[in-house]
């Protein structure tokens, strides 16, 4: 696929999701895309002024009408894309839908590339690359921290940080030329102890950001999120009372909620993603053994890891069946913690409520322990805040910026890289052209993100992540 | 659910198919629409002109940026349901469309009930009652014929033939009733010969619309076809052979598949619908037995009935397996004529490229056999001719009203029921009051197809089949 030599070309699309609906949208945008449209529409819409709706109907080239539709124009400029553009709302049938794009293709269009009107947006410079990436996260976002982060960047947040942080390396960097250009006399013209101050400053604020894509990363994708015990435990009790609201909202507006609902909860705008908890919620680990390479294989995938344990002192559920003790769940933690030193984990000490004697659990500095009762709903709340922290710990997603994209990560780790190379030479005293390199290097990875910088090959890698449409 | 006590509420729901697209549509209907908008909208749209389109943003009561979007005015009279209407088109991500919907039922809408939108149309007079159903066919049409049909009705097709019969009956009933007014008289004004001529010709314009809804039906929720046979009479392979294109179309344009491909036919815009060819595609017919219970299960749900022979004359291939001769297939097709007199059915006699002698097979009035190689594409096209003419001989299509709605068909029995007891009274000499009562029931029957004459509960069971947002 090359988007580049097929720029000029007139591109249409459905844009709405695929499938029924009471309407569908189809877009069209390029230079042709009035002269397409009046060759299928029975109103001329050659001279009509931009953002205006007209009703009409769409005909093929037998007369037959395909469909009575709700066709708005928008001209050049002030477009999404800044071509000339037209919606087409038609009613949301599959054969209407395509119906109408044969038609267009046959009258001149050509069907567009996945995110190929957002990358004509960007090559008519209605957004940078950043921003233009933010489309595709918008469009994918499930939360409200997701869509949050997505719509600031949309909207240039992020960009114009970049940008204060590249104007800060082009004052250093001409100040560092500067001096080149008087070598020979040896004069300093940049005062290098507040060049030092500069670089770091602007380097700690680049691996803060780059710090941030953990947890951009969670929000993005959702956290997944391990549940594991031995059966009688209470992991199924524990799922319905965590899954019992969340179902409620999802299916509070017809319509709007998906065929298949995933084991996923959204709390404080943050999606967990629950691993595996068919066998759960089938109450399946009754009759399922400890499953200790099971629950290895959902811990394997986890970034949080909740271990149930049996708090109760019910000693004859203890002997007649298989469960697991606090006592004994908490030295399984701990070996556990051996072998996964990332992972976080939580041990749950469920049936509190079965307990007559109100001892207390041990603190434990290194492995959080949390009494809960998963029937009653006792200490869930403390549960779902510990679920939060893991994540949000030490950011501000409402204030700070915070990175999402693998890319983005990446060449801010390369601005980085030279950032420390530049640093490391003032230090050692190295000449001035090896510190400009270093500076312009790290201009240029910053450069990347937005796409004042950018390749073709970059550009079809990013866009062709997009879905059709868009 | 009651439609009628709220019919002054601002309603708003999803309009484009549910799940995740590049943009989605919202619609707002109702007197408080511009009202309602501007509360979470940034431009005031108070004052814009019809048909005018508005780029801004949707902000939340504590002015969190929801989402930029593209927002359509379309005033009182001159939109879809009659009313102040916007239409939002948003970034099509399910969290954003949440978001919208809420923060409108949070400004003063209601959601819409499934089809209120249509219904409210139909309430203010921008279109008949059959043509509101034919806004639901429409949406729902997958083949040609069904949305030429759908399209017809919606365009007022149907319900101007309605009125052209009623207008027939009120001359005819004032005839009559004119005469009752001079009844002491004795006086005949209406030529009584004339009377049942005209009757007669209502009776059979109607009798011809209820024979259409066979085909109508077919056409609108496709033709059942069972494939049945002895294992290695090549079911699988005419299978292949008759799938084989039609895969290829469907996949031609991106974005408008659907994730589940049935096994359908599409031939000359009509959709066959083959019962149950899991097994067959499996190729599971080489282990099966001949299975006489489940040919008879498919049997019973299909219209048309396809009866798989083996007509090689390969002897060893008869001995050794089970498959079954063309000759043998045709006195089982006699017994399943006597069994189910109103389905269709045709032998293949298949193989035919391994026959030898090039006998002919035997001419049958009664009973279609044909002669095919469904692996070398003998006789395939003639097959399909077959099947279309099943469903559409005596109708054309794009000339015809054909009926597709069951509630439509009902109201036609009961206005010709009626017509006939004018008729018989005609012919009885019974006096014209009888004759005045029978035809202004006709009328009335008739009246309901196109809602001039309709009850609430009639429009609630009507709209509520209606997806939601149209």
């Amino acid at each position: 696929m090359n988007y580049f030599d097929q720029k000029n070309d007139t591109i249409c699309a459905l844009s709405t999701a695929s499938g029924m609906g009471a309407i569908a949208v189809i877009r069209i945008s390029g230079a042709a895309a009035f002269e397409i449209t009046n060759r299928i529409f029975t109103k001329n819409i050659a001279e009509v002024p931009s953002h205006s709706a007209h009703f009409g109907r769409i005909k093929n080239a037998a007369g037959e009408i395909i469909d009575e539709v709700l066709l708005t124009v928008l001209k050049e400029g002030r477009s999404f894309t800044g071509e000339n553009t037209v919606e087409i709302a038609c009613h949301g049938s599959t054969y209407i839908q395509q119906q109408i794009l044969q038609l267009l293709l046959t009258s001149g269009c050509r069907m567009a590339q996945p995110g190929e009107f957002t990358m004509r947006a960007f090559l008519n410079g209605k957004m940078d690359l950043s921003q233009a990436e933010a489309v595709a996260d918008l469009i994918s976002s499930e939360s409200k921290k997701a869509h949050e982060i997505a719509m600031n960047q949309m909207r240039g947040g992020f960009s114009s940080e970049l940008n204060d942080l590249r104007e800060k390396l082009i004052h250093f960097a001409s100040l560092v030329e500067l001096e080149l250009d008087f070598a020979e006399e040896d004069v300093e013209f940049a005062d290098r102890t507040e060049l030092k101050a500069l670089v770091s400053e602007v380097l700690a604020y680049i691996q803060r950001l780059m710090k941030s894509f953990e947890l951009g990363n969670a929000i993005k994708n959702g956290v997944p999120v391990a549940i594991v015990g031995a059966p009688n435990t209470g992991k199924s009790t524990l799922l319905n009372q965590l899954l019992g609201e969340e179902r409620a909202i999802v299916s509070n507006i017809a319509g709007t909620t998906r065929d298949v609902i995933e084991e996923t909860l959204n709390i404080e705008g943050i999606i967990f993603r629950l691993i595996d908890t068919a066998g759960i919620r089938e109450g399946a680990e009754a009759i399922e053994a400890i499953g200790i390479e099971k629950s290895k294989q959902k811990i394997d995938q986890a970034q949080l890891v909740v271990l149930m344990s049996d708090y109760s002192e019910n000693e004859s559920h203890h002997e007649g069946h298989s469960t697991m003790s606090t006592d004994e769940t908490v030295v399984w933690a701990k070996q556990l913690q051996q072998i996964y030193p990332t992972k976080k984990f939580i041990v749950l000490a469920n049936k509190m409520d079965m307990r007559p004697s109100a001892n207390t659990l041990e603190e434990d500095d290194n492995l959080k322990i949390l009494a809960i009762s998963a029937k009653k709903g006792l200490g869930i709340e403390e549960f779902k805040k510990w679920l939060v922290d893991q994540i949000q710990a030490g950011f501000d997603v409402s204030q700070e910026t915070i990175v999402t994209n693998v890319r983005h990560v990446e060449a801010l780790e390369k601005a980085a890289f030279s950032l420390q190379q530049a640093k490391d030479g003032l230090v050692t005293q190295v000449t001035g052209d090896f510190i400009a390199m270093d500076i312009r290097q790290a201009m240029f990875h910053l450069g990347s993100i937005t796409g004042s910088i950018s390749t073709d090959d970059l550009l079809g890698n990013i866009f062709a992540k997009f879905c059709i449409g868009k």
